[in-house]
């Protein structure tokens, strides 16, 4: 039989085809009506998707090059900053502060965890210029408290800064007087390839630049902030994927026409049902939840069976059924696995891997695992859950 | 009649059809053996193109991203550098080696025009660190002299960065043991959208990151080398544009196929012909060349004909016939345009593009221009260096 490959990652995710054909098509300069026309509208359209009436600047650059932007327009070296880390990308935020100089304070959990409360209240205090986390943490899907963080700085001069790269389109996020930068990226749940990353900044983040004193030139957020405003940016910006965008943005926009959630909630709300009917199906298999606790929408971390090794279970989903999940990253390669739900995702997409999963379970375990067991409970999810969410028709 | 909108600026330019399919196509994830194939053959691909057995790094930034790398790696604060500088993109390498608080020494000439070897003899001195240049300056259509900075660096500490975003594939450069970091990008010869970046490095430009204390993250070059051997990139890369620069690479690597130039090299003699071509055409309607002393074959940029805007020029060749050429940056606007070659251009744009111009000015200053003055000298140009240059055929 055919086996179509189909990305089951937390980013790059599959293509929205409007975008893809945006994207091929979009032979333009940047410095016509048509470019400025396009960027607006894309500009436009991330304060929508992001819930922020503050300035949105796009920048050509991976998810990577806006957090390095966060750090280099806002604190100083020898500044105060804390990071709440409980993975990969936590840890991420930690190696730019340190190479920017700041004075990192690691907030951690271990992996599959986020930081309690209580925690967040003993080491988030006021002398701290920055507190930069993650919304969902994509290594080992967990959900982190951003509104929690945002109620204990109130008040204090601390910018909240937050990677919502997998948590934007995932999480309902309370952005204005809370978040003072919140960063995305084109690959996550706007279903375009990578290459753009997006950020809203808060009117006291932009006062704060004035007394930043790191060097930086391609990602100096004022310089972007005064020609975004006419529809351009500083330097070339990346046409094709801003087109791609374009596309996806007006595409989330009409999502859910005639329900309760729409636009971006309903985006949020397809990953979170997905992700609830995921969780049901692998827990009445027989697996185990990797962040049980505060899991995300945008994925799925499910353990690896005792005796099996996650890698041979990513490597059997795409060799037989062209399935493409994560493996763990780093240290947890092997004993885990993710499934993403975060952006161009349905029902028939989870249900068929979910299938799928569980027959390489079943071959890689023989009596462990049994047919039926993880689709039947996916099914049954759906149907408990159907009043609360109605499906969105895809119009593309 | 239909009006094609037809890019002939330099940069973005027309993009390769094959080019667009395979972004438009490429649905994949970057930790996959695929992706590693691809991002593989075209690290190979750029070292072909770029002329050079250095180790090629690939950023997902535009171009100016790869220029901050270059001092962000290589130069400390209080370094005394050096800026070659007679346009708008010289004065970006000045603009950012003073963001990173070097000691700049602008070593500039007038717009339109090169600077001489007396003045670079003069300026190039043992104790500068670095020397920053273009191979082509864009805003002003002139060819800088690299060769000649190079043979006075030679035996020096000094480093040669050379911006060779337009300079690549459209003039003969000589890298290895005489450019230490050199740097193209994605929207220019290459065919392909912005977004991608890339440089070479020498050895002793890779020696000289050890003592460089910049704080970099996104664009630290030391860590990309080690991921990018292993056919990967630090942080996620940008797969669209990978894989349409994937394609484009196949294509200029089977230019002018039976021809004795080939590859980059008939790329290189496709832009050389057609600005031959243009330069003969727009002499002899009656206008003048900017540059007409060290004229760039990226593009060639033409005065405004006294009492005639260039803007106007620029407008009507949009409106009336499709054609996108760029009027002047900043303070050239309006007195000059550039029309580009560099990329996937060939005679018949050319031809067409000359005939409008020619009717647009025949239009705007009546009595001063002639019909079939530009595009006669254009064919008698064709004729005369047939024989040197023969035609590629577009295989695609």
């Amino acid at each position: 039989m055919l086996r179509k490959t189909r990305l089951f990652t937390p980013g790059p995710t599959p293509l929205l085809p409007a975008a893809q054909l945006a994207m091929a098509a979009a032979d333009l300069h940047h410095r016509t009506p048509e470019f400025r026309a396009m960027f607006t509208r894309v500009s436009e359209g991330l304060k929508e998707f992001i819930g922020t009436k503050e300035d949105v600047i796009v920048l050509a650059s991976s998810g990577t090059g806006a957090m390095e932007a966060s750090v280099a327009n806002l604190v100083n070296a020898g500044d105060a900053v804390a990071v709440i880390t409980a993975g990969k990308f936590g840890e991420r935020w930690v190696g730019i502060c340190r190479a920017f100089g700041c004075n990192v304070r690691a907030i951690a959990a271990e992996y599959g965890k986020t930081i309690s409360r209580e925690a967040l209240r003993d080491a988030i205090t006021p002398e701290l210029r920055a507190v930069f986390m993650q919304a969902t943490e994509s290594s080992t899907g967990v959900r982190h408290d951003v509104a929690a963080v945002a109620e204990m700085i109130a008040g204090s001069d601390t910018l909240l800064v937050v990677d919502a790269i997998t948590g934007l389109g995932t999480t309902a996020l309370d952005v204005d007087g809370k978040i003072d930068l919140l960063i995305g990226g084109s690959q996550k749940a706007l279903m375009c390839p990578p290459g753009l990353s997006f950020c809203s900044v808060s009117e006291r983040a932009w006062a704060r630049m004035a007394e930043c004193r790191q060097p930086r030139y391609y990602f100096d957020l004022r310089r972007e902030r005064k020609v975004q405003a006419k529809g351009e940016s500083a330097f070339t910006p990346a046409v094709a994927l801003v087109a791609a965008m374009d596309a996806a943005l007006t595409y989330v926009g009409k999502m859910g026409e005639g329900s309760v959630a729409r636009g971006r909630e309903a985006l949020v709300e397809n990953a979170e049902r997905l992700a609830e009917i995921t969780r049901a199906a692998v827990v009445a298999g027989g697996l185990e939840l990797f962040a049980p606790e505060s899991p995300a929408a945008a994925m799925t971390a499910v353990r690896a069976p005792a005796g099996v090794s996650a890698t041979e279970i990513v490597k059997r989903l795409k060799a037989e059924f062209g399935g493409i999940v994560s493996d763990g990253q780093g240290e947890m390669k092997g004993s885990m696995f993710r499934i993403a739900h975060l952006g161009y995702f349905d029902y028939l997409d989870t249900l068929g891997l979910l299938g799928a999963l569980e027959q390489v379970l079943v071959a890689l375990a023989p009596g462990k695992f049994e047919l039926g067991k993880m689709v039947g409970a996916a099914q049954r999810s759906l149907v408990s859950g159907r009043d609360s969410a109605p499906g969105v028709a895809d119009e593309a």
